[in-house]
Parts: C-alpha cells; sequence; structure tokens
C-alpha cells in the first residue's frame, strides 16, 4: 500500500503549521509502515526545494528537532499550478504522474478558499483523479465552513457529490480529532455507571462552552464579520460536542452506526424558533473594541459571543436545558462539557440554602488539560452533617506518557485508513445548518449586548438557567 | 449543663488509651464548653493522684503534648471500689456525692468484662444511680462483646434492660465512630449520582473487608479462641458496614430513623443455612501457628479467617452477593467495601476477554487513608478504541486539614449529647446474631483450611466469586 496526501493550496499556514506535523508524526510513530508521499499543491512559483525550505520555516520547532525531519522532508514533493481551468488539472494529473510508483491510496486535502471546492473537485474529476477502484483510493478532505447555511450547504452537497460518493468525501471538523471528545462515547458506553444516569431522570442541564481568549488578531476580522460566532463555533464545534453528549449507543463503532446516532441527536434539536419559553434562551454579545479591529464593517452587528440554551426533544432529553456558549475574548481559553444532575430528592443533610447551590456534577474538560472531573458532597468530618464539596479528578497527562496526538494527525490517520466515524456525513451538517439557520432567524429580535474584553460576556447570560439552579462553568 | 463520666473498670487499658484522649479532645476542641468531669473507678487501691499518674504514662504522646492536658489530668478524680456487692456500689454512690457539685448528665462507661455488665448495671440501679429526670440523665455504654450468640445476647437485653430504658442504654461498636462509615449515608443520600446506581439492576456484587495484619500478640489468645472470627468481626464491625452500605434512605437522620432502615437490612440477611448453592458459600481459614500461640487451645478449630457469600433479600439486593470476608495475619491491615457493577450490557469497546476483568467499581475505604476510589475505563489515546482502566480518588486527609477525629472521640460525644444514631439497637444486636448464629450452624460442616501468614487466606475464598467475575480486593 503506498499512500498519496496531496495538498491543494499547499502554500498556505494549515499546511507547515498542521497537516505536516501530522502527516509527519503518523510516519514517525509507525502508523503507517509504508511512506506516504507528501504532495503540495499551489500557485506559487516554487520548486521542490523552496517548498520544502517554507515548511522547514514554518513548522513547529517540536518538529524540527526530530532526527527523521530533515529525511522526511527531503522526500516532499511540490507540484506548481492553478486552479483555474481544465489545463491546470492537467497539469496537475501530469506533474502526479511523473512522481511515477504504483499510488493505492491518494487523498486530496483541499486547503483552500470554500469557493474552490467545487470548481476543484469538478476539475480533479474532469481529469480522472477522482476515479477509484479496488486497487486505487481517492479521498477528498475539505476544511470548515461547509456552506454559509443550509441552502448554500445543500448546494454545496449536491456539487460534490455529483463528483464523489459519499464514502470519499470527509469533511474534517478538527475537534473531533481531540482525544476527549473521541472519549465520550468510551467514557459513556464502555462505562457502566454513567449511562444509566445520563438521561432527564437525573440530569438537571447539559453545559457546552468553547471559550477563546483571542480577539480578532492575525487578521481575520474580515472572514469573521460576516461569520460570527454562530458560523464559526455553534454550528459545527459546538454542536458536534452536543451530538457526541447527547447520542444513545450506537449499534457498532462503526463510522455509519455513529454518525446515524449523531444525526438523530441533530434532527432532535428544537429549532430556536419554536422554544417559546418566558425566559430569554438567546443571549448575544459583541466584545468592546470589535468594531475598531481591522476588516470589520464599523457599523458591525456580528456577535462575537453566544450562549443559548436549546431542546433535544426526544425520550432521553425530553426537557432538559443544553446552555451552550461560545465566545471570544473571553478570560480563559477552554472546551468543556458539563452534566449537571438533579439534587437528591431528599435533603436529610444540610440545610437546603446552603445545598441547593451544589448539584452533582461531571465536567469533560476537551481543552486544555484534557480530562474528567467529578463533583460531588462529602461530609465534613466532626460531629453533625455538614457537607463539603469536592472533587475528583482524571488527568490524560497524567495517565498517560506518550504525548497525545494532534487532532490533525489523528483525522489524518482516519482519512488515509478509511474510517470516516470522527468527520460529518452529510445529512448532519444539513441538520446542523437547519438548527443554525433557525438560529440566526430566531435571534434577529435579540439585542447584542456589549461586553468589556476579558469578562465571561454579557451578564444576560446568567439569564439562561432560567429555574434550574448553578452558574455557568469557567473552566 | 455539667457532665461527669464514670469509667467502670478505668485502670484497663481502653481508658488511658482511648477514652482519656477522646474525652480531652472532645473538650479540648470545644465541643462541650462546660468541663467534663472524668471520674475513674476501679478495684485498685490508688488515689487521685496514683490514676493522674497511671493515665499520664498511658496515653498517646499526641496527648501529654498539649498545653492543656497538665491542667485537666489534675481534674480527674478516682474512686477505689469493688463491683460485687450492694455494698460496692453504696461506696461508689458514697464516692460520687463526695465529689459535689451539681451533675446534669451522667455516663457511665462499662469497660469491665461483659459478664460483669449485668451485676453492675443491677448495682447501679439498686442504689438509685440510674435514675433520671429532665433534669438529671443518665446513661450507660457498653463495648463489645454484646453477647456470644442470640439467646446470650437476648438474655443480657433482658437483664439490662430490666434496669435501663433503650434510650440510655448505648451499646458500642467503634467501626461507627470512623467518618469514612458516617460519611456512608452522606455519600449515598446527599449525592445524586451514587443512589440510582446502588441495587440489584446496576451492581454485580458487593465485597466488604476487614483485614488484619495482627495475629494473636498482646496475649488475647485465650479471648480469641473462644470466639473466632465470626464474633470478633462478623457479627458486629462486618454486619454493621453491610448495613449502612446496604439499607434504604432513612426518612430522617435521627436515631432511631436511620437504625430501623438498618435493621431491616439485617432482617433480610439470607440465613446461611438457607444459603442453597451449587457453589461454596462460607470459606474458614486458620492461619498456621495460631494453635501454638498462648492461650489457644492445640487442638483448635476456631477459624481466624472467614469469607462469606450472602444475601440481601430484598427489592433492592435481590441476588447481589455480597462477600464479605475478615481475618487476622494477612498481608495488610485495612477495611473498605467495593461496589462493583454489572459490565455494560453492549461490549463496544476493546473485546471480551479483555474487558469481561475490568467492571466499574466504587471503593469506600474504611481504613487506613480514609476515601473513596471510582475505578472505570477510559480510551488510550490514538487511533483505535483501546481501552485503559484508571481511577479518580477523594483522600479525607487531603481535603481536610484539621485531623479527623478518633472513633472513640466521636462516639463519646454522641453518648454526652444524647445522640444513639452510631449505636447499635437491641433489634439490631438480636438481628446479626440471629444470622451469625446461623453461620455457625452452616459452616459446622466446612473444613478449616490452613493459610501461611502474610497471605490472603485459603485459596478457597476466591470461589466466592462463583459465576461472578474479579477478585478479592487487596485494600
Amino acid at each position: 500500500m503506498s499512500t498519496q496526501v496531496v495538498i491543494l493550496g499547499a502554500s498556505g499556514d494549515l499546511t507547515a503549521r498542521k497537516l505536516v506535523p501530522g502527516l509527519f508524526n503518523a510516519w514517525r510513530q509507525g502508523f503507517f509502515p509504508e511512506s506516504i508521499q507528501l504532495v503540495g499543491v499551489a500557485r506559487r512559483p516554487w520548486n521542490d526545494e523552496d517548498f520544502r525550505a517554507h515548511l522547514a520555516e514554518y513548522v513547529p520547532a517540536s518538529i524540527k528537532e526530530k532526527p527523521e525531519w530533515a529525511n522526511w522532508l527531503g522526500a516532499v514533493q511540490y507540484i506548481q499550478t492553478h486552479l483555474d481551468s481544465e489545463e491546470d488539472f492537467k497539469n496537475l494529473k501530469n506533474g502526479l504522474e511523473e512522481l511515477g510508483g504504483a499510488v493505492s491510496r491518494r487523498i486530496f486535502y483541499l486547503a483552500i478558499k470554500p469557493d474552490l471546492f467545487k470548481p476543484s473537485v469538478a476539475g480533479l474529476s474532469c481529469v480522472g483523479l477522482l476515479a477509484q477502484d479496488e486497487e486505487h483510493r481517492v479521498r477528498v478532505v475539505v476544511e470548515k465552513p461547509f456552506g454559509k447555511d443550509l441552502a448554500s450547504a445543500q448546494q454545496l452537497n449536491r456539487d460534490l457529490l455529483t463528483y464523489l460518493s459519499e464514502d470519499q468525501l470527509y469533511r474534517i471538523d478538527h475537534y473531533l480529532g481531540k482525544e476527549t471528545v473521541q472519549n465520550i462515547l468510551a467514557f459513556r458506553f464502555r462505562n457502566a455507571f454513567f449511562e444509566p444516569l445520563w438521561n432527564q431522570k437525573y440530569v438537571e442541564l447539559v453545559q457546552i462552552t468553547v471559550a477563546e481568549e483571542v480577539g480578532m488578531e492575525g487578521g481575520r476580522g474580515g472572514y469573521y464579520d460576516t461569520s460570527g460566532a454562530i458560523r464559526d463555533m455553534m454550528q459545527n464545534h459546538v454542536l458536534q460536542l452536543l451530538a457526541l453528549v447527547g447520542m444513545e449507543a450506537p449499534a457498532s463503532l462503526d463510522a455509519e452506526a455513529i454518525r446515524n446516532e449523531k444525526v438523530k441527536v441533530l434532527e432532535s434539536l428544537r429549532p430556536p424558533e419554536e422554544v417559546h419559553m418566558e425566559t430569554p434562551h438567546i443571549v448575544r454579545g459583541q466584545y468592546q473594541g470589535y468594531k475598531e479591529s481591522s476588516g470589520v464593517n464599523p457599523a458591525s452587528e456580528t456577535e462575537t459571543f453566544m450562549a443559548v440554551r436549546t431542546y433535544i426533544d426526544n425520550w432521553r432529553w425530553g426537557g432538559v436545558p443544553f446552555l451552550i456558549r461560545t465566545g471570544k475574548c473571553l478570560p480563559k481559553r477552554f472546551t468543556s462539557i458539563t452534566i449537571q444532575f438533579h439534587m437528591p430528592p431528599h435533603h436529610l443533610f444540610g440545610n437546603w440554602d446552603e445545598c441547593h447551590l451544589r448539584p452533582n456534577s461531571i465536567t469533560l474538560r476537551i481543552q486544555p488539560n484534557e480530562g474528567i472531573d467529578m463533583t460531588f458532597d462529602v461530609k465534613k468530618p466532626g460531629p453533625g452533617v455538614d457537607m463539603h464539596p469536592t472533587k475528583m479528578e482524571f488527568d490524560y497527562d497524567d495517565e498517560f506518557d506518550e504525548p497525545v496526538a494532534e487532532a490533525y494527525q489523528r483525522l489524518l490517520q482516519d482519512v488515509i485508513t478509511g474510517d470516516q466515524s470522527l468527520f460529518i456525513r452529510t445529512d448532519e451538517v444539513e441538520a446542523a445548518w437547519r438548527w443554525a439557520d433557525s438560529l440566526r432567524r430566531a435571534m434577529a429580535e435579540t439585542p447584542v449586548h456589549e461586553y468589556e474584553p476579558n469578562t465571561w460576556g454579557p451578564d444576560a447570560s446568567s439569564e439562561l438557567y432560567g429555574e434550574c439552579e448553578g452558574r455557568w462553568t469557567r473552566g
């Protein structure tokens, strides 16, 4: 088996920062006995050496210091071409053929602008580069954003699936490459004591937070201002976490079995337009100073913070609020999921005032410090029955010596081996957009609150708790 | 409120090692604003100074170094008397009257041989020392063993309750004074996520171990040889732990409410004679060398190790084996309760062979290192779904700075304040003996296996697992 990974748009950031380190480490750690040939494709008038020099400069220091790096880098190839015309794709095809050797698996990684997804796939198809058979597999990886709303995502799906079958198409969401995300299923379904509690009978609410410290640094204001928190985070990362934490047990660990269950959750999400409640269920915020960022419309109403109370309308979760939140310029970068349990029905211990702010909870920490916390109460030593909140923790880093693989490495490995479990299927991406579109319409009337950078967003977000006790986690 | 604690049999070990430190610390730590007058009673021809000198010599070093100790010791009194005749009890009464002062609570602590319980209580009653009213409370504490079988316990109950009401009688089991034992109820009923799992639907089996390293050191062979593991540990400590871990939620934390639930468990225990199973359910052992111990019959058949599979026949626990075990000369001193859960019904992760020996469990560590462990599985980082067993731990010592009070201190405090929750009620002690008597009859046919000191007892004890997976904990 020989594998060739062809990156379209190879001169960009992603290649040197994530894709090359991921492929190099996958090879170095022995996940693939054969070599993996990396071919960069871009418009820049580079030759192989130029491309290698570029990579050598921009890959992380941890990569450069590995003894195998220089050798590995020496095998990297470069093909210079535009991706505009049939001629360009013929050039690409010729370039690949000139490299020679039998390729049994070829991955095209589209590290290019979304509006080039369709013409590129069409071009690859036109020159026969997408044809596959038993001996020669072809897969295409596309980066987010996948569409900007339901209609555009459906159109993009139709466009791509004209040239590709579903099993060739890998829509990447790098959050799904993180160990803890994958561990959610193992944690829930390999252990006997969590699943029985994982439903509306015992769960008061679920919190999901994807918090970022950064704002518009690095000149991303132009992109962000047309996207906002919904498209940047909610529709993809946040809903993916929600689907994994809320899904039923799959019949098996096959990609289709897992994605069948995830899509059921997304399709069971109550559209935000149909959340008819006295208390607010959507809070939008924009940090002070955002409008002055480069690339941002000075009159922008784009939200950089968003908190939503949503519901999965099925037997397991009926009535349980899922409080989901994401924002920029928050005090801390972290992603976590907290399952907060009902208070015990019978208050034997402590008085009500003292204890009703301390429900039991389980927190799945996705980043940083991947791990699991369980919060519960123990009796304080001494006479009487004063209760004291405490925590048990599990940290991946403490438990495993090997560093946890970067998300991109894991996902690239899966593309190469053909495991689609951690990639988003057509119906999933459409279900997520259906909800996000409804959210966008529902929030049209919602004011955009200003918040100070380095705070936890608008105060109003605490109102999403409604009747429930508790508060947002702070990482 | 002034309290007087009168220890009958004050020249023995227990007084200096446990009772005096307990009372002194309770006073020093401010649990009682008023002073507590300690009066030692024994036959030895001592005066106050002799008794103080004896205590000063034998109390633990941690007590002697406290600045308040010398002063406190100076207030300790001694009354010399036998406890044989009415005359002796009159002497005692006169002695107490000579000490003067109004005593609103008087505790008689019977640190004497069990066969003296009845005559002592009769004597105290005869001279009017047990009479109580609203202003003057009298309580009597008796040490274990409380009887040696059901008949003798019933007789002793009848004897004592002729002179005392149930609310005056405090049968002590010092295991119940340990923080973790008390915490079992808080852990189970204050937290939302344990109680839903605490039943036959989710629990595969429960293990309770009280393991000792010591053998017959200290000349206790004479007592032990007539008692054996059943009377020394099983009937009291082990069954108390079993009752706390198995009981229903009490209606309140009142002593009667708690004891009502505990006694229901003990009364629901299937008598060992009625455990009709193919696999053995009783294993007896005697360590090599026991017969040579001082005071032990050289042909002794007394068991120094005992492991039993027993069942609580009620709706919560029907069919769940409770594997209980105690022994001397084991490799380690520890007491713990492990709740072992069923394997998940659906083996998504790992292969059966690999995972069926790793059920989830919760361990309540009673001693040493009081705390709680939860054992579960996480996914190993990397591709694939290899599972890895891990553990979350909670340790009392890490969480609380103040040293945890010794069991005797806590129990003495409860006697003084009149809280009987942690003392054994008449029906409890009788239910425990009823089960223990049945066990003794059932094991009459069971061979006594020899085991080497510093091993985990006879190999046969692993057979008690029967069809269940797992093995005995090792602390």
